[in-house]
């Protein structure tokens, strides 16, 4: 272990992490949450928030191509697309490789944030922020969505765990998805990333499926290991649909053509498929289903 | 980070991962390796060889099932099984769940970590050391291969990745594959476990499907995340035979049940096929393609 | 850092020591505490009682040493020496290195601790059990004191930090060194381990000061540099005569000599001096004094 | 161990430090050094150079009182004062404590680290580069103390280890100290801070010792303990005078005040006396002596 700056990740109490940090970018609080941002050696450019590594250069586009591109391929023609969170603006920049896309909106509560994406991780937005199909909007997701008389063809959750203090508390619950069902078009897709999928934690997961189980017909978890997590990660799709087939590759690879998606670095569309696929643990426990998340018993994530 | 016991494993020398021991049950050195087996907390019972985390009671399942069903299951009717390493007898105890096995013959060269698994890990080889069927060689695995007049349907190679000083050193070349397909019946069946998949570092993969390609008609790299080795793993499948073809879920399911193999934790058939699905970024890294790794210039692992 | 056991040890929740442990001599629970004795790096064979370094053979001598001596030699003629804790038999043997004394008695409470370190530590004790003078009572320090009607011309407190949970939580009392300056023959003196002596910590050793000052008419604290704790470690010796002069070298080098004190590793007539001086800060904090802690009061330790 | 930031240091490959870092001030390269400028829970504003903790704001009194007050304290009348290195500048500001003081040079290699310190460390001088008695040259000490025709009454040797490609290779050698002896004044002091004290590691300090015996008539080494180094420190006097004698402290005292020293944390005449103190396994090794260093032979410090 060098003598210098280590950044330290703690999964539960019992597993330590420690990365090797070659230079501090940035380190201070905005309103919302600690922000670090660093050069990490291994990971590249990385963004900590309150001390969890949220995006790495080295793979940001596995966590943001497989967030993405399973929601907008699941719809027939997606033009309006909503981002609740999304800050580092690559979640935004997947979404506009789809040329069906007119309008893409991004809501997320930490404008400090954002400015700080904008200037130290430009590669992560890559324009996005400057295209003219782009809006940003500083605010509270759970209160624009309440508010908002707008439609969507899809939305995407990209909104971190829900910890104590932390602000996303009340945005994994079955009334806020309720909200969101109402702002979904008719054929509308909704994709909300999940947290853990691992054989030791996906609590928050199981309950999440139940919850969105209970509001959309159509409910297909999903995952994939994402590198710089050191975990298999979650994620969910939910359809205002009954109708639901996955599609086969060489549709995927039309599909992606004729919406002239191009600089993928992760997704193929095998992988699309394989995504789906669950572990015999997963299975059974899906099967058993978790808990209905609500404003008054929400989830608290304690790692 | 709790005062007392941790177990400290580098990922390369800038990612530390620490992990907190809740009882040492052994630690000390065979004639081949250094040993540590102990109760940790999240992992239960786990072994560790020359500092690195082998297997653990969460989920040592994960890695055994898939480093044997799915070569079990690309051949018709396996009745003779050669399994290279596997001190632990997990591997063992997954081969002998296919009644189509008439002989399962495990070479290790650490006869004392035999006896240490058996004694502290029981739940790992969960009789099948005791099983007609099987026999134990303690000698060395390229040696036997050499030697021997026999014939296998399928060849497992569980084999620790090949360090400077290590015991595999030569167990990863084109020399000792080209004996061990000599090995192989008709339609014969190899696996080898072959090391990290992730993002960053898949060189001694791509080298090993390379070498591999170089003597078997068939080759064909599958992965999945292994939660105890905060990593996604690598293995190959190498057939003697030209025709192969992943078979669908159902099939699978049907194969499953003919022969008997019960009590799965990880494996499904739908993971079956996911685990051949691959990233971009290994798909373009397999087409470059790597080194034929030979007896004169190994692959030498120094993570 | 190396790959395998390390062992960790807080000082505040601020500051984190990792050792490198060689071999695992025990680790386990007695009725009262945690035990780890292992062979470490650098520090040779250590033992650590509930997560904290205890001694080690590095310098075991430094601590037992300052502890014995002091108070010994600030004694005209020591015969009954009573020893509160002392579990390793260090400092009984030094103690039994006055050819004073007629009957040494410790009194510790883990009786299971003591075989232990008979054991595992052999060198610590070094045939100090089997003197003819040696007394081992297994129980409880306070009712020991409270019942006997012995006398002893020198007590020492060799107990572990009062913590919330320990075993010595009502061991450094106002009430409790009543009885035991009651149980002082007329010239007796006591000494107490007193914890941290650092600039950062020091607290606990102000408040002990102060209320053994209400107590005994001379109350001196001294202080020396414990490698293997990592820290200034503190003492402080208490008087039941209001004479006290330190003696001058010459003086303390005859009566060792005079009373066969052999095979000393760290202390000298010089560092008994300089042990009593004070840097600024310590004068101060004395000056100012602390609190008298009482059993309905007493000092919760929580490093 | 919180998530975010530490800064780790290594004591021998077998020991780690981990500090919880509050918020990095600065962290970068100059020509000569890797300096790293830190606010460190427990020890305040923290300067580290190529990765050891060089000083903290707890406790930065302790090394500087102890280096800078025992050799003025040596001279009679000190007027003339050199200090090798000192880039935080404390150094400085205790020799202008002295009000027999008129002229004080610093030579410090590293212009860079002394503008840092100016910036973000300013307590650390507290004014002295403002004093008109001050002269910062930035150069190299080895050349500056061959070329100059000046003599000192005082130098101080300020430096940090002699580290394999570090700055102070050749500031620890016979040539050297014999250059520094030239420079000196008829009853000049020197002192140099001559790394760990500790039971396990003091090889370099006895080498330095035996080196400068075999150059001036008196040496004396001293030590104490510093807290936010965790270890002993180390320190030697070495006088042009064959007369040497400890004074007393209320002669120490009434020099304090005649010279009109003030504001001290640390140091205390009492402490004056006790730091020259040594522990058996110290004097033992000062009276086998070490090695006498060399241009050619150098010390190399690899901790």
């Amino acid at each position: 272990m060098k003598d210098g700056l280590w950044f330290s990740e703690k999964f539960t109490d019992h597993i330590e992490f420690l990365y090797d940090v070659r230079r501090i970018i940035y380190d201070g609080h905005t309103e919302f949450q600690h922000v670090t941002i660093a050069d990490v050696m291994v990971y590249g450019r990385t963004l900590f928030l309150d001390g969890k590594m949220q995006s790495a250069e080295i793979d940001e586009a596995v966590y943001h191509e497989t967030l993405v591109h399973i929601p907008m391929l699941a719809h027939p023609d997606p033009r309006k697309v909503l981002i609740l969170g999304g800050g580092e603006g690559a979640t935004l920049r997947e979404v506009l490789k789809h040329n069906t896309v007119e309008r893409a909106v991004m809501v997320d509560i930490d404008g400090e944030l954002v400015e700080l994406c904008k200037k130290e991780l430009p590669q992560w937005s890559d324009g996005a922020f400057d295209d003219p199909r782009s809006e940003v909007i500083i605010g509270d997701a759970r209160k624009f969505v309440e508010e908002t008389d707008e439609k969507f063809d899809v939305i995407i959750s990209d909104l971190t765990e829900p910890l104590e203090e932390g602000p996303s508390r009340l945005l994994f619950t079955k009334e806020f998805y309720t909200s969101v069902r109402d702002r979904l078009s008719d054929n509308g897709v909704l994709v909300v990333q999940s947290g853990s999928a691992d054989i030791y934690y996906h609590e928050f997961w199981v309950d999440l499926v139940t919850t969105l189980s209970g509001i959309f017909p159509t409910v297909r978890p999903y995952h994939t290991y994402v590198f710089s997590f050191n975990l298999d990660w979650a994620f969910t799709l939910a359809l205002k649909s009954e109708d639901f087939e996955l599609p086969e590759p060489p549709v995927l690879e039309q599909l992606l053509k004729a919406r002239g998606v191009e600089k993928l670095r992760f997704y193929t569309p095998e992988m699309h498929l394989a995504m789906f696929a669950l572990p015999r643990y997963l299975k059974d426990d899906f099967e058993k289903g978790g808990r209905v998340l609500t404003d008054e018993e929400p989830f608290i994530w304690d790692a």
